[in-house]
């Protein structure tokens, strides 16, 4: 009849399918970890550290759309802060549980361990706030309204996908509230839409359609993160519009479409799209985007407010023109019903993308890896379902040439670019690939041997839990992507060199194997090899790659970014 | 003539003996890290991460009076920030220079990587002020006041011993400002004291010593941290009274005088100290004072208000009255000058103090290693000079029953608590230690199997400055601490177990050394050993221990934890 407050919101993480709770015990949050075990089929992740393990949650709700994270006070979410706000950063829905001080040692001022020392226990609540870093922030106290105020934070963090806080007290984990309370499922409906700006929107985007002669689609990450991927297939296959995507955009849309043109990032995409988007596009419908620096070629896209429309999760802007209170799902399931009218007198014109045909080369055998072959290469491994996670550096730059199998996610931290992020958001996603009930969805993490030091130890729980990505480390010595922007042969961008093929040995892992990349054919033969292709134990490969060698976009980009550092 | 503002402020840290800089590269400090290589013997530690980095710098500075650590901004300040919050409550002075965006990429709110994404670049500044955790920000933005205004945080940080954060956008780092700038030194005297205030403090101390039959006094952290060992050895000396340390205090005071008591720490204070303090003394001069949970055995200390004087770093309480403005190297000083005549009659007791006589057990040579036993006999490893670092766990409880040599400096991070912290702060010591020039001077790790999963790449660093810790990994199956406070059999309280000795291996360690140690005599051994007490090499000693044998005064703190948690 009852349930305790520490078990009802677990109850709650798990009605939203979030299985695996990440973090790092601590004695403010022990008692809340408890229940953890109470829910069934719910699991306790236990990280290495607090920033790893948000940027596990990050993964997982990348995947899943909400990831939930518990950490203890004071040390624990400090440490866990720049995960935190990447999330905010890149629009991933993430529930940030702080276990802290019982309310009565609150009001007593206590000098406890993890504060100041200045008896003020609400800082980490203002560092949050003031920083914008979080939709909701709340710190429970009272235990009649702890549910609702629980709910709402959940609700939203999954319709705005940003982070929220709930501060827990430890007194209050064992108080019981009423179990008819989880009868009702927390309210997930879209905040109301302006229905009189709706209509406007969606009339001035049916005029401009009809207007336009060769309108074109641009799918970004938002798109996909505000769960609006099937309303924009929709749209592409309703429209037969040339579509197009961004780096951060990358698995947001069906790469193996015939109107699929390739990944668009302004004077830095391949010849064929930037003269296609550029020039011969003269309506842009824009889903979702993040007109970021690393996004959009340093800036270089050349949108004319003229003939752009943007949809964005919560409001959309036509040429000029700002409708705000537009929730995106909404207004394109309104779009779609309408479209047909307007698209009547398109003709699809043949497109020619020859990017985008590029043979796969095939190995000369001789040579060694070039960033350049691996990339192209790397196609041939990927398959539908495949979870591709690339770091911040050769890897997601790369990774903008490889063509993507549909239903291919991609997951990178374009805007926010924490170096290290990646390795978490692995362990986080091969929790998730595991829950959804399909063993042959791979986790495949791409990621250099300098961000690698910086979050290592979270492959100790991929250990753990026995799961099986494929770890792909690109060693280089050092910071490639510092050495491009500045400092070529500045020793502050080397690294110490790790034996990495060591580190699953290390950690304890069951069933793993090693393998180590010189050349080309090596790296052909891996990718075709079907013993290889099935995620049947842990691997780490290690790649060797010539320390100045770099994605051509990288070697562009990091050039403007040396220009826009100095001005 | 001139100078460039980049290399302006290493000079400015060079002056202070600061020669090691803590941190992370990233493109918005690129240009800058090209200066410290421009100051004659400075150099770039080169961390693996940055919270790590934090830590180091904080390590650093316990030795040396003064760190400095440079992130990125963004993704580095955030990721420090948990290490910058620890120097805050600990009281350690710290310089951290933020590498920002151009002033132009500012003033025109650019979506650049490493932000937000709303064009706000001034949260992590606020994040900070809001939170208190800084005494002094500033973000430099006119090249005629950056230098005085990079002089202005360098001294704060230096005499109050807390964190400032100075943000130098990318493009002031190569303007050149007059090299004159640095014959003036800058202005370390501390604020002017209330000299009013401080006669009528020492006359009513004197005044109360006069009245007392048993003083004594009790040396804290705050004390060493603001440089007043030397004042307070001198009170020692001079009045002959009965002296004591606390957990945070260790190190502060030499535990080899005849006149040294013990470790108070309230109820967990071995008998003899508990009833000298609680029962005999009559007069408390407290010097230093932090009154934390786990510095006063969970607020067990039982100081009558009347009895008491407290020094603090820039007040002074005497009974019930504050006096502000007092500074405590000043205040000590005049003191000392005076002290003669207050003292005339006191007759110094003779001290039985026998937990402090204890023998050192002899091995029994048959059993395994007891924490217990471990805590009294490593007394025998340690020699003058050492420096003895202290993981928040069964080590930094357990090194309060071991007796230092004189001149030893303890750090333990016994208020913040942040597990993981101790090896960045091993690092930034063993930099320190090596600039002192006395190669002799060993740095002594002792860090559980949990905790060090937090950081354990920053030992990388260590291999790659080729420096000589002693590491001891005290493994004995996860979170001992928190078993001990709850759930004791729980698997949040597991971690994965790793192959420690392994590390060394995998970080490229070139001169190394692995010990295992199973039993009592092995270690009775190893601490007797002559080759072993050299530091030559760098070494991991893994140590066996029972998963739930901890020193008495855990297992007592944590008892009162768990209350305290539940109330």
């Amino acid at each position: 009849m009852s349930i305790t407050l520490g078990q009802y919101i677990f109850e709650r993480m798990n009605q939203l399918h979030v299985k695996t709770i990440f973090g790092v015990p601590g004695d403010f949050n022990l008692l809340l970890l408890d229940y953890i075990s109470k829910v069934p089929g719910m699991r306790w992740a236990g990280n290495a550290n607090e920033l790893n393990a948000a940027y596990a949650a990050d993964g997982y709700s990348r995947v899943t759309r909400l990831g939930c994270i518990v950490t203890t006070f004071g040390v624990g979410e400090l440490s866990a802060l720049n995960g935190i706000a990447g999330a905010y950063a890149e629009q991933v829905g993430l529930v940030h549980i702080a276990g802290v001080p019982a309310t009565s040692s609150q009001n007593n001022r206590l000098l406890l361990h993890h504060t100041l020392g200045n008896g003020d226990f609400t800082v980490y609540r203002k560092i949050k706030m003031s920083a914008h870093l979080l939709n909701v922030n709340v710190m429970l106290k009272d235990i009649t309204t702890a549910p609702s105020e629980i709910d709402r934070c959940i609700r939203e963090a999954y319709i705005h996908q940003r982070p929220v806080y709930i501060g827990l007290p430890t007194n209050l984990v064992d108080i019981e509230v009423p179990r008819s309370l989880l009868d009702t499922e927390i309210d997930l409906t879209l905040p109301e839409t302006n229905a009189a700006a709706e209509e406007e929107v969606v009339s001035r985007v049916l005029d401009l359609i009809k207007g336009a002669d060769n309108p074109i689609i641009i799918v970004d990450a938002c798109c996909a993160r505000h769960g609006c991927r099937g309303e924009a297939q929709k749209l592409i296959e309703l429209t037969q519009f040339p579509t197009f995507t961004t780096p951060m955009g990358k698995g947001a849309v069906n790469e193996s479409h015939p109107r699929f043109g390739g990944v668009y990032l302004g004077d830095l995409s391949s010849p064929d799209v930037k003269e296609f988007v550029n020039n011969k596009a003269d309506l842009i419908i824009s889903l979702g985007a993040v007109l970021s620096d690393f996004n959009t070629g340093a800036f270089t896209h050349r949108f004319s407010t003229n003939d752009l429309i943007e949809v964005h999760s919560d409001y959309t802007k036509i040429r000029n023109a700002t409708y705000e209170r537009i929730q995106m799902k909404h207004v394109l399931n309104t779009l779609l019903g309408k479209i047909g009218s307007a698209i009547k007198d398109y003709k699809p014109v043949e497109l020619h993308f020859p990017s985008l045909k590029q043979k796969i080369p095939s190995a000369s055998g001789t040579g060694k890896v070039s960033q350049e072959y691996l990339w192209k290469a790397v196609a041939k491994f990927f398959r539908e379902d495949d979870i591709v996670i690339t770091e911040t550096g050769t890897s997601s730059f790369g990774i903008v040439q490889s063509k993507f199998p549909n239903e291919t996610l991609g997951i990178s931290q374009v805007l926010w670019g924490s170096i290290g992020y990646t390795v978490g958001a692995t362990l986080g996603a091969l929790m998730a690939a595991e829950e959804s009930k399909k063993p042959s969805r791979r986790v495949i993490l791409f990621i250099g041997d300098g961000s690698l030091q910086l979050t290592v130890q979270e492959i100790s729980t991929m250990c753990k839990w026995n799961l099986k990505p494929y770890l792909f480390v690109l060693n280089n010595n050092g910071y490639t992507i510092e050495r491009l922007i500045h400092g070529e042969k500045a020793s502050y961008n080397d690294v110490q060199p790790w034996k990495h093929l060591k580190l699953l040995d290390l950690f304890n892992a069951q069933d793993y194997e090693n393998i180590t990349v010189n050349t080309d054919k090596e790296l052909d033969e891996l990718f075709t090899d079907q013993k290889f292709a099935k995620n049947d134990k842990i691997r780490m490969i290690e790649l060797h790659l010539e320390e100045m060698d770099a994605p051509i976009s990288l070697i562009e980009q990091a050039n403007k970014t040396s220009q826009t550092n100095a001005s």
